[in-house]
């Protein structure tokens, strides 16, 4: 059927779309931080209400796919797997502006040491996102499996970052409030990067049909 | 068709049989903070992996019950709305497991003081919790409203928390490590009262077809 398969691809770039604007959101927030530049932070806690119109818009879509096409399983699975996929990213568009709004509390005071692990961290969040968006679009159970490794890395950043703030404080405890204020922002950074290992989980699923975080046991 | 109407009954059913799961547990990874009790905390991370196995067990149905029964309109909705809250209820079981983490760190310690603001967010979020799930099942958009209200409390109850907590590692910087592990779980806490106000949120759409968050301009 060549219209759903034109259809289903017009899906997967507006999908594509989605991605690259909570790419760019979560780049110039760290930016917006890193360079104390409060009209970037300010245009990315704006802007996120055209993912949130993307959500709306990507979500009515499938739901007509669904209901007229009537898809066999694999196309299915594939679009319900969509509507799941945005929701994640609309989630992550409020991270990258929650770390705006932290930037523009931070950028009112003299930065604590010059940033280092929190653009370490953005990049491979950055690159995550991007990765788990293309092993959506091309089922591709490898790139799925290479994002959810790289999540180590970014929870290990994260522990640098908070026992690094952890010992300036003791050190000196009036740094305490900025200390925290970007201890929120290696958190918000770890919960966008999750969202793309959540992302790239849902590909496995739906490329294997099992559920990747059910392959280790409880501790 | 009878049978359909029966199958999504017993969807419902299921759906509230994983929310009880995660209510219990948001449940008892506070009361094994509070009481400091360490087989508690375990057993909230051990028993994560039921309300993943109902996650894919729920998703399958609603899959099945898609291709078989091709529902029309409102009820696909309905079943493609289903898919994305197990797919909150699921990072809300995720969530009480790591609170369960936080408190087997604290519980070796002393306290700092009595629990008084972190009860309190449970009971909001777990009751949040209940009710979105509620309103999903009885289309009531009134109950869901009044869930998403609920998440100001949380957030104000959240901030208190970190305020105090700030104050008293100014005023004794040995405690910093135990307070950052509390300002962690008053996070997850809030993280899971905003999972619970995403369900509510979906429940609107679902009922009046637009989206909550685009009623309010963005700032």
């Amino acid at each position: 059927m060549a219209i759903f398969d034109e259809e289903l691809a017009r899906l997967k770039e507006k999908i594509l779309e989605m991605g690259a604007l909570v790419e760019n959101s979560i780049k110039d927030a760290i930016k917006s931080l890193i360079e104390k530049d409060d009209k970037l932070a300010l245009e990315v806690i704006q802007k996120d209400h055209i993912v949130n119109a993307l959500d709306v818009e990507i979500d009515e879509e499938c739901i007509r796919l669904i209901a007229l096409r009537q898809p066999k399983a694999g196309d299915l699975r594939f679009i319900t797997t969509a509507m799941k996929i945005i929701t994640d990213l609309e989630r992550m568009g409020d991270l990258a502006a929650n770390i705006a709004e932290r930037a523009l509390e931070l950028n009112k005071e003299p930065n604590l040491k010059p940033y280092v692990d929190i653009p370490r961290m953005r990049d491979i969040a950055h690159g995550m996102t991007r990765d788990a968006l293309d092993a959506f679009v091309n089922k591709d159970k490898r790139l799925a499996m290479d994002v959810i490794m790289r999540d180590d890395e970014i929870d290990d950043l994260k522990h640098a970052i908070v026992s690094e703030l952890l010992f300036l404080m003791l050190e000196n405890p009036n740094i305490i409030c900025r200390a925290m204020r970007i201890t929120f922002i290696a958190q918000y950074l770890e919960r966008f990067a999750d969202h793309a290992t959540n992302i790239a989980e849902m590909v496995i699923f739906l490329v294997e049909g099992k559920m990747i975080r059910h392959t280790t046991i409880p501790e």
